[in-house]
């Protein structure tokens, strides 16, 4: 049998994990304390700060969720739905389908917003659903659906919901850090993520962010959220500078460690700076394969840079080249899903891996393999 | 403000997470893969069926769940709960009472069966409560209590249930690694644990196990389990070999290598050696306090020796000597929890942490703070 250990290194271009600098990699070694300790206290705190920052928000109630992203996606849907509410749910790629299913299982009636996958959801669509059903509890959308690589715009649905009752979710696991998302100017009440994308930190923790009117929500439900382990209220007394710091589980102190260095890295090079190099080199990729015959599968205009999905040139078979791209060349890259399986790649330039050196070996790379 | 690195080490002797050997701290750091990549999925497997040993059961759908231990239990009671179910609960501390709690928000009917907190709950009264209502779904007891150092027994239930339908759960937190568990000659159907107490690895991880009957009751649910980041059916095409290894969340790869290593160096040490070691060491700090005044809280015969919870001398006020410990002696312990808050400490031997040199720098700590 072949060893496990060590791996290969792979050089992650995928739709995440994302590369992790050898900066977190070792701050995930460092010496664990408690999840009580003052010190581990005091970190999280910094964490949430950070957060807040890269979040574009005041929110209080801002941490990190102990799971991956889809745990957080789960704790945005458990925490504000109770059975019976109504939810409206913008679909166009494999994570508005997956807010659908969860907020179906919290008991919920969900009103679909659909797209075609590779197209953003109207802005005015959304709108138009919740004036039909103003009495919803919430509107979710994905602001980078990962699956298709569409970039969502936010504010005009935001800046409508902010008259109403109604809670504004946004599905922001592949932008965080990689695209503004600037929770308060866009009206967003609840958003979550997941390290392991523009962050650049291996997965297992999962940021969220709940606007004040999301926590009064919480504070006043009939039924207790149908989650004890992703229970907003429980985790607020432990999480929060000021809470009573509460034990409700054992927060994953090695995997803070990694966050809280991540976010000090963001911090470092400037969230503007950060927000302008995905850009350059996410486009820069975009042109170059289009010129090998690719084609984008994202609607022109609103394209991820961090997230490239494209239709490889005809006559070409994607899972083999794939294959031979990481085995032959130790570069990852994702394949599609759903209706975009065998069709298309998802190439991620994410975190410390958006470099014009990642480019370079990507494309040397596929110009081998096509040739 | 004092910088927040480097962390000041603490020797974690409290209810965890325990100490962490530095080549779980080795593994941690090294380079991450994506959860797709073959190499992965290897790693996986090899978790997977080194946990099945350490559990003591050949049950195939065994993995570790995306979160902490707490995640792993909500896993257990949304897998196999549905709205109107009847569940027995065995209540002699926290995490019995947490059980209760999780059971009522997935809509179970709950039938507690109480014991008084550091006495176990009697199996008799277990299997009463079991054929006053045989239709229970489950009935569910904490084989390690956290909050109180007590031992529960097991067999005499497995046994009872083993000709019923109904499912029997056991709550390994803390046992798992420290004391045998040995699932399949218990009669246990769902066992789920953490990695921080006696596998000696950072908190992130929750190895969980299910029967071939707790299986098929997932497959035959009426309504989907109210979790999908928790979906045992789901998750089951993901984790296990000759799975689809279908997508469902990103698996933390990082946070794997440890428990990877945690257990191969719990195979390395041999699991009976393992038992043997805790078994010493905390039967040796149990007898060292008691000879300085301290009086166990568990009841004799049911004693971890994992987790010793332990009554102060008279005389002695419980908060400010372990602030002393901490901050004088660098050694973390628990205090207690609930009714017990203010009354005892919780000291942890747990993992590499299980060794006579911890309790002689434990034991030289407590004799300075009390001379």
């Amino acid at each position: 049998m072949t060893p496990l250990f060590p791996v290969r290194p792979r050089l992650l271009l995928g739709p995440g994990p994302s590369p992790v600098h050898d900066r977190i990699l070792e701050a995930l070694g460092r010496p664990t304390i408690g999840h009580l300790d003052p010190q581990f206290l005091a970190i999280m705190d910094d964490v949430n700060a950070r957060l807040r920052r890269l979040f574009g928000t005041e929110n209080t109630l801002t941490f990190p969720v102990s799971g991956t992203g889809s745990a957080a996606q789960e704790a945005a849907m458990a925490n504000l739905l109770e059975p019976g509410d109504t939810a409206i749910v913008g679909i166009n790629g494999v994570f508005g389908g997956r807010l659908k299913e969860m907020a179906a299982r919290m008991g919920a009636q969900v009103v679909s917003v659909e797209a075609e996958w590779g197209r953003i959801i109207d802005p005015e669509q959304m709108i138009q659903a919740h004036r039909k059903h103003p009495e919803a509890r919430l509107v979710a959308i994905v602001h980078a659906e990962t699956s298709t690589g569409v970039h969502q715009p936010l504010a005009d649905i935001g800046r409508h919901l902010a008259d109403s009752d109604t809670l504004f979710v946004v599905d922001t696991v592949t932008s965080l850090g990689g695209v503004p998302t600037e929770l308060d100017a866009n009206g967003v009440d609840v958003a979550y993520s997941g390290t392991q994308k523009c962050l650049g930190v291996p997965p297992g923790l999962a940021p969220i962010s709940f606007s004040p009117r999301a926590v009064e929500r919480i504070r006043t439900r009939s039924v207790p959220c149908q989650s004890w382990y992703l229970d907003a209220g429980l985790l607020a007394d432990y999480v929060g500078e000021g809470a009573q710091r509460k034990y409700h589980h054992t927060a994953p102190i090695n995997m803070m460690y990694a966050l809280h260095e991540g976010l000090l890295m963001a911090d470092e090079e400037g969230l503007d700076a950060r927000f302008e190099r995905h850009a350059e080199v996410g486009g820069r990729l975009q042109t170059e394969v289009e010129a090998r015959g690719f084609s984008m599968f994202a609607q022109e205009g609103y394209r991820l840079p961090q997230l490239t999905a494209a239709r490889l040139p005809e006559g070409t078979v994607e899972g083999p080249l794939r294959k031979a791209l990481l085995e032959d060349h130790g570069i990852e890259v994702g394949g599609g899903l759903g209706p975009a399986a065998g069709a298309i790649w998802r190439v991620g330039l994410m975190g410390s891996g958006a470099t014009h050196e990642n480019v370079d070996r990507l494309l040397a790379a596929i110009d081998t393999l096509l040739a």
